[in-house]
């Protein structure tokens, strides 16, 4: 480990594309509760159009149209709209909430635990996700991610990329901005973090969109640490 | 484990006291850091008293004569209100950090560890502490306590035995109460989340408070588990 890092405490994740692979496993598990649920359309179109109210929902509380709102409650308003706009049948409140529940149990990329697993013997090992606290403790219980502690949006009651969503990690952990690192898939949060005074590690998740990624494909910017994977990122800090 | 528990999702922990022995803790490691700062007193009853000022402490907070303030602040000013009342130099700002920075270093009594890990193989285990955030994390990871997340007075900026403490865990991971346990040595912290609808598990800590202690010696409500130790809880909960 370079010197650049003797300072690090702290490495917190982003969670959704850069932990664990929503696309792969929604598209896995929406088809069989679809079934249970009479529910016939499209399942892959389906999670790339959940996916992509993520931030326009989040743009809502961001704009003070919604008050603080959490995911699971923008995932499911957002479940209800797409069905509305296929013409199917919203299924009632408990099914919604077993489809809203599947983003509880997204599964990892290959070397998500692994790599945790490894950084966390030298630093603290926790999320920075948009997702809440019980969406994050859950799916670190069905996966078996070890963190130390689930940061989160709610957390601070700020989305990233809002800088207080950053500092709030900072602020309450008590250390300096550089003692902090994200490690993201995504070069927009990164850019973000970065501006906060954080540390920064990018890694490659080229497939995280399937045959709509349109972005980070690669680095764009200053990063501190570029890793193909978690257990890269592992490696090059010296774990 | 008996029907009751069917249901049970999440375990919390008091922590001051049912986790850690902040006593023998404190009294061990003031002596080396106060001479450390060329400060000599008895520390044995300045821990003591230092523990003395933390109900007091949250009592300002709780009647709003402070506005929201964490454990680490209060911590760090009684310990100036007592170098006051003893007549001792304040040592300055950053040996002030150090001292109150000697609650991130508690250690826990020999069968916590043991017992929260085997709990966390079938609940989730997280810390419902007035302890900040920061002191929660560092602790575990000083002590190597397994916990799934930190839930602290912090995060819902109430300190227990205020009910939106413990039904801010509820609330927060979608549950019912009595999906939620609390695990405390103190009858006044497990009473409270009782009558918030929480399960309740008591742990003898007979010595916490050394030859000073006078309540607590045994249950004294109808609690769900009643353990020798936390062991013995996982045990009568069938892990």
């Amino acid at each position: 480990m370079t010197a650049a890092f003797a300072n690090l405490k702290v490495c917190i994740f982003d969670v959704f594309g850069t932990v664990v692979d929503w696309r792969g496993s929604l598209i896995e598990d929406l088809p069989a509760l679809g079934r249970r649920h009479g529910l016939a359309t499209d399942w892959t179109s389906f999670a790339d159009e959940w996916r992509g109210l993520y931030q326009p929902q989040m743009a809502r509380v961001r704009s003070g149209e919604l008050p603080w709102t959490n995911i699971d409650e923008l995932h499911k308003e957002a479940f209800a709209m797409l069905l509305a706009k296929r013409g199917l049948d919203h299924p009632g409140e408990a099914a919604a909430w077993e489809f809203t529940r599947l983003w509880h149990k997204l599964r990892p990329w290959p070397d998500s635990v692994g790599g945790i697993g490894r950084l966390k013997k030298k630093f603290v090992v926790a999320t920075l996700s948009n997702g809440n606290v019980a969406l994050l403790i859950n799916m670190a219980k069905n996966a078996g991610i070890p963190w130390d502690h689930c940061f989160s949006g709610e957390t601070f009651r700020h989305y990233k990329p809002d800088p207080d969503s950053y500092l709030g990690v900072v602020r309450s952990m008590y250390l300096e901005p550089a003692q902090v690192m994200l490690v993201a898939a995504h070069n927009n949060d990164l850019r973000a973090a970065q501006k906060c005074g954080l540390k920064t590690a990018f890694v490659h998740r080229p497939t995280e969109y399937g045959p709509h990624q349109k972005l980070d494909f690669a680095p764009d910017g200053d990063w501190d640490v570029v890793g193909q994977t978690i257990e890269d990122v592992a490696t090059k800090l010296g774990c």
